[in-house]
């Protein structure tokens, strides 16, 4: 807890906290778990924590995999964060004993025909020139990996350290490292940021971020199915695949209890209708590369939607003109992996005050007429220093 | 109700029924509304009415289309069966007012490669040998009819008569019908036939027939999909469509509420999973005959246990050595077109203790070593006359 000073009070005699995080899917909180356990106090406002986009999403951290043309500084945030997961584990298992579903086998890219080879061969040699670990592999080596992949699969690679965690196990092992360093949370929705009373407020509300802030952040939906192999064994194959195959790009991740999650269209829509186009597209890709899913149960279609930005990147620091709203959103395809990078470096910025300069890139001002890139602006709030009595809007503090 | 007889009573005080249904399906329900309105008391034993095989059936009415090989005595009764639906429906829509989905349109045959409509011509060959109204149709006669079928569909033909109806709209439609005639239903399972009191027990239990009369009733597995036209318009094409789509063979039932069954497999399975491999077939099929289906919905895929028997037609009697059980069972894929004449039939056998001949080859003994057939028993129970007192099985009767 905070030392130092009264703890300011509310109408309703609560204790009034320091920060105030709005969402409780992974990246909520990830955040309301480092704030708390750095002493502050902490509320997470959300009336159906890991009901969004973490519901749906596969869990890759697929730094290197996900390393796309024209995407330098996100592949720089995407690697930095994978490389803290390690360690994010390691504490959230201590934290927690709670299995997440955490595992380093690697990631296999493999392409179905000729022109599939093609141009994943593309997109490797881009990995490769920005020095990532991509390991093309000769058929053979390929097939003795994975002996279940498709006799016709052209080619593939290795990323070895391209990983996965399940995130419907991740949130509430999230849940639970929160609670017990101290956060509350309030199943409430919040509508309007006025009806949160913090010192700091985190927006970490996925695509609900943009009717609270006026962010563009945008839903882009996406299709993902749930396989299970039969008679409850494990799947035939251990790494992550991500294939091409006939022009498709999907992936295949395999749990350790026999689910395979198999995924996902990206669509500019705002719906969550399952459609009959986009399941027959994952099922034949899906049973192109791997054959043996065909036996697989099918066990769940679902649709969910990614928080989408103009420039793909996530959104992470103090709203323009409102240091004591700080956004954490925006994290599109990338939510699981970028959680420990997020959760750390907007910790940071509330107990210090001070952006770390891997925030700089994803500055919520960047899509402003007037962005502090022009203007110099900084308007950092947060609660500064240890014991931490916050700085914050000081026009809206009482003490 | 019956007169001229002091009504018997059990231990619990209930009047002991004429007729004991066990299974409110179809065809169990048909069969109680049937023997109710001829003013026998009846009673319905089934703790999940309609949660059989018909909560999955697409419910088509397609004697001719339907009419395979070798088939000729079940292609019989599938007609004389599909001839009743008129009039069934009409007295159940005045007996209920209810809207069961009961559609004219006919059905369109279809293949999609040379190959398909080769494999579809030899069938419609046989069907017009038979007599049966199948009217093949030039390519653009036949998108004239359809349009929304695919510019590489081969060819086609009309078979006007077949029709179909919404099983999960007919049967609640059965029991309201059934309750207004006087029968009572039971919502409680039979495990053994012991357990039911009535003059004449009928037993309508589908895959359940089994276990509880011994009878060689199997469960043949299918998988179906239901997908919902998008915006809630009416599906684009109104003909039910049977297709053959290289070599697999799909329907598509349009239905006036936007939803369209897509089926099915037939799976020598007693398991209820849906499969990837299932879905993705039918999926391929029918999005290669419609492509516009591509954009519906897809709200359900779910699988079933169809009563199958060893020469595929439903048996229809009493019991060998039991003239007071008569089975109804074993319909397999047919259960909804056959639920009209099974009633009728299974009432008057009731009522009169005469088979018609059209059970004759129906016969549950049909499978025993020692048949009617070559010892010329007969042995039918029923409450004969009109103010029906029972013979049934009279060493059990009390009056």
């Amino acid at each position: 807890m905070l030392t130092g000073r009264s703890p300011s009070t509310r109408s309703d005699d609560r204790v009034r906290p320091d920060v105030a995080v709005v969402g409780a899917g992974p990246i909520g909180l990830a955040i309301a778990w480092r704030c708390a356990a750095r002493g502050l106090r902490v509320e997470v406002h959300d009336p159906a924590s890991g009901s969004g986009a973490s519901a749906v999403a596969a869990g890759m951290l697929s730094p290197v995999a996900e390393a796309y043309f024209g995407e330098r500084q996100l592949t720089g945030l995407l690697l930095a964060s994978a490389a803290r997961w390690p360690a994010f584990a390691a504490e959230l298992t201590e934290a927690t004993g709670a299995e997440f579903g955490y595992r380093t086998e690697g990631t296999l890219m493999v392409g179905l025909t000729g022109d599939d080879l093609a141009e994943a061969r593309r997109l490797w040699a881009y990995q490769q020139g920005l020095g990532l670990p991509v390991t093309p592999l000769r058929p053979t080596e390929l097939r003795d990996r994975e002996p279940a992949l498709a006799p016709r699969v052209r080619g593939g690679a290795l990323a070895p350290t391209d990983h996965q965690v399940d995130p419907r196990l991740l949130v509430p092992a999230l849940r639970t490292a929160a609670r017990r360093s101290g956060a509350v949370l309030v199943p409430q929705p919040v509508r309007h940021l006025s009806e949160v009373d913090a010192r700091i407020t985190v927006v970490a509300a996925g695509c609900g971020a943009a009717a609270l802030t006026g962010l563009p952040v945008r839903p882009v939906k996406g299709q993902v199915l749930r396989l299970r192999a039969p008679d409850g064994v494990a799947p035939g194959f251990r790494h992550v695949i991500r294939g091409y195959a006939d022009g498709e790009q999907v992936y295949l991740v395999p749990r350790v209890d026999g689910e395979v999650v198999l995924g996902a269209t990206v669509e500019e829509r705002s719906d969550t209708t399952v459609t009959a186009g986009a399941v027959l597209r994952l099922l034949r890709a899906g049973v192109d590369l791997l054959p043996e899913l065909a036996e697989y149960d099918l066990v769940e279609a679902v649709a969910g939607l990614r928080p989408g930005t103009p420039d793909n990147a996530p959104i992470l620091g103090p709203l323009p003109g409102r240091p004591d709203v700080l956004a954490a959103t925006g994290h599109h395809r990338h939510g699981i992996v970028l959680t420990p990078v997020t959760a750390d470096l907007i910790a940071d910025l509330v107990t210090t005050g001070v952006p770390d300069p891997l925030l700089a890139p994803f500055r919520p001002d960047r899509f402003s007429s007037n962005s502090p890139e022009s203007t110099g602006a900084v308007g950092v709030g947060g609660l500064a220093g240890s014991g931490a009595v916050g700085v914050g809007d000081r026009t809206m503090e009482e003490d």
